[in-house]
């Protein structure tokens, strides 16, 4: 069932690799609710993913961008805002990768280089999106721009390793640049810290089905889904949420604020 | 502008005292989305305010409750089933009062009754409004309940008094009966923490102009209004966000994550 | 070993039940590091410890008090000031009753007056020995006053029901009285918020071994013994930490920080 | 007067530039409680300062060190273990600059290279100056390791930039590194969350003076002083506190969890 809720919003969709993606099913509800916008991911991700078939079903165009290159991604403002025609009302930032987890390395024994690398991927990208939109006045006033989050930032998971400090960046650019945003042009800034969620990117990270299913059974509604991500995002960037921002929003079905669950207490009497 | 969000969902809104009242500008703004519901308050809040106005409005019963009361509120939901024709989808809760408050008693000099009176009124009453609707079932799976908080909760202001351990209750009851009514019917709960706001109620409280006025300088985007809190709110009473539970949710123009602002700034300067 | 932190300083001490009491341990440790005090606990709860024995080997006068009682906690300042020659330089307040919990009523059966008993006696009880602190001006100048409070303030554990509540409200009165004092005298006020703890009390909440075991796995120190909590309190007594207020403070080995462990991965693997 | 509070521990104090600093403070309530130590700095730093002298007092090495090169630190970890004959039980981390905020660029003009750096310098360095200990296992079982950081990190000061970025990233490693040393060796990792405080490095920062008289006046006990934070420290390196570990700690006089204060309303209504 659809509203209407984005009915004549523009904007850019970051992120979408593969039907799985949190952000492709961002861009298909979008569709649904009546946005038009661009799709954009670093041109290896385009290679691997099916994100033609995304852009069919959405009659959206996709404009390659490495996320750390300040000139891609004003090139990602300039064409999204001809082939939109006009600035954007929301944009979505779902990138984030660390070559330390990616290539096995403990957290005790980091790749400094790499560790500036997943910090430069997964949270200054979204500055630099954040910083090119304003330099070239790319998002229309009461713009809403969402960043995707995990609550590693606030506790530690030991598998998550350095990707930790790259949402804690994340989720602290938000609040740094939706202030000033915020007051410039009235545009919010939010991260929503979504459940462990079955993508691609997602099951990549060690011990992932144990700790999928260890939130899932802490969660009194369960771990929420990429489709319920989608939905949740959709408010974010419709004209319903124009006071909120600055914030780290979690969508999880409860986990960040249960301390213990029956299902659990029975695990641990096993 | 209206999307039809609440299409065929029912309700009980209670707390709407007169035009300004945030409650009051949700039970227009759901009406306008298509719900249905009842309104209702205290037998004295009744007295004095206007909400047969927006009774007919909205054409809604209205159903006098004393929110302490088990008994009014086993009526509320058994009359708001018989009048909207089955359980209801979504709960507001918008009660708050505290005698020390209003008859202006020092947070050095409080008097216990009215203490507890406070937490009754403004907490317990929420308590109240979830274990009698989990005993008549009267809740649809999937189901919303929100009450309204302030962040005086988690911060120090010196004129709330006693107020602010009322909305910690508050708060807390949402994350445990979150917990269970999530595991149990799949309800969410959850609480507004909401920028102060010109309403007869807020106003009362001493130095209100002077609060509101900081919070308005330290927001980037400005104090949320009554009827920007209306939208957010039924962003949380529709299908969009059936995983956000036992959340505190600012509502606040930015408020609860700036520390300063250059308006503060300034005024520091002087 | 002891360093004579609180060399010169006075106090109270209250809800010492027996050994195994967090109290009990901290007036061993206070004793030890040249702090003189005094006792106190409710009547009923003298009868059934055995704080005698502490009061011999601490040389601490024993002082009943009802902590709901304004009068009772009047004379035990007045007392304690005659005792000890001077105002107190610490108080620590540890004291928590849930009827509801006592009497295995669900979250959903709530017995409210039990409700507000909960919060009188676990919570309202610490207002009051502020404000009576206050009134008779008990409490010197950088004096330090404790609670001791409970993670399930803050996230939701199912057995510890009502008792959230009341610890959501003492921390809340931390902050507020935290204020009002510091502002006033210079006084702190904080709540140390410890591991599960295997007091009488403790482990009188239903399921406590299994969250007592499952938080033990998720601390990488492992959960915080009585002893320990003591010498921590011991330190928020001392002068090396006046500027500390109006926070709730994790001794609890790590718990609260911790999103998942290792073996509570191998444990889902199960 | 002095307690013994560190006697037999042995130390590493990092950041002390001259009398003002946090660290030198930090260094002599050290001496004073017992405790031996090696001093280090950026070599830059140290032809800055009157590093010199402190060492002098202290009876310590000064062991210049680079930390951003795990080489530096490496020497820094065996020459201070062959000095103070044997491993460390304890680490200060008082290290922060950011080039972005130095030549005044614009939180909307940030240069990226710049703001990597300050990521590597300020808080990355936390990150090497653990990852070392642990390879070299230079810290003792129940050491305690600390780091500084600032308010900025969790709210939004503007003129603090991408110094916000680098404390969130401090704090997340408090938190990921915390829990793998807790788990490996009990040793502990907090960081200290300080009022703005009038040192060298502090008072670079823009609108400086604005925002200590407005910390000031948020909190019911005043700013903390550096002597203050290094009375604060000590405990922390103390074995009183034992099961504090992956902890943010205000040390602020209550500024945190102050919403507004009397002062502030006054301020308001001029």
């Amino acid at each position: 069932m659809a509203y209407n809720l984005l009915k004549g919003k523009k904007g850019i969709i970051s992120g979408a690799l593969d039907e799985k993606s949190i952000a492709w099913k961002i861009a298909l509800k979008a569709k649904e609710e009546g946005a038009t916008f661009t799709l954009t991911n670093a041109p290896i991700a385009m290679r691997m993913g099916q994100i033609n078939k995304l852009a069919e079903q959405c009659g959206a165009e996709i404009i390659p961008a490495d996320a750390t290159s300040v000139e891609d991604i004003e090139k990602l403002y300039t064409r999204s805002m001809e082939v939109l025609g006009g600035k954007v009302d929301f944009v979505l930032h779902s990138i984030g990768m660390s070559p330390n987890v990616r290539k096995g390395r403990s957290y005790g024994d980091l790749n400094y280089e790499w560790f500036l690398k997943s910090i430069d991927i997964s949270a200054l990208s979204f500055h630099k999106m954040l910083q090119v939109a304003e330099k070239l006045d790319a998002i229309n006033e009461w713009g809403s721009v969402v960043g995707l989050s995990y609550i590693a930032s606030q506790r530690t998971f030991p598998d998550y390793s350095d990707m930790a400090q790259a949402k804690a960046v994340l989720e602290s650019i938000a609040r740094s640049y939706g202030y000033r945003y915020g007051k410039l042009k009235k545009v919010r800034v939010n991260t929503v810290s979504q459940s462990p969620t079955k993508t691609t990117a997602g099951t990549g990270v060690g011990g992932f089905d144990a700790f999928f299913d260890y939130a899932d059974k802490m969660s009194p509604l369960g771990n929420a889904t990429a489709e319920e991500c989608a939905d949740y995002v959709i408010t974010l960037f419709s004209d319903f949420t124009r006071k909120v921002t600055m914030q780290n929003l979690y969508h999880d079905g409860g986990f960040s604020s249960s301390g213990i669950s029956e299902e659990i207490v029975e695990k641990m009497k096993q």
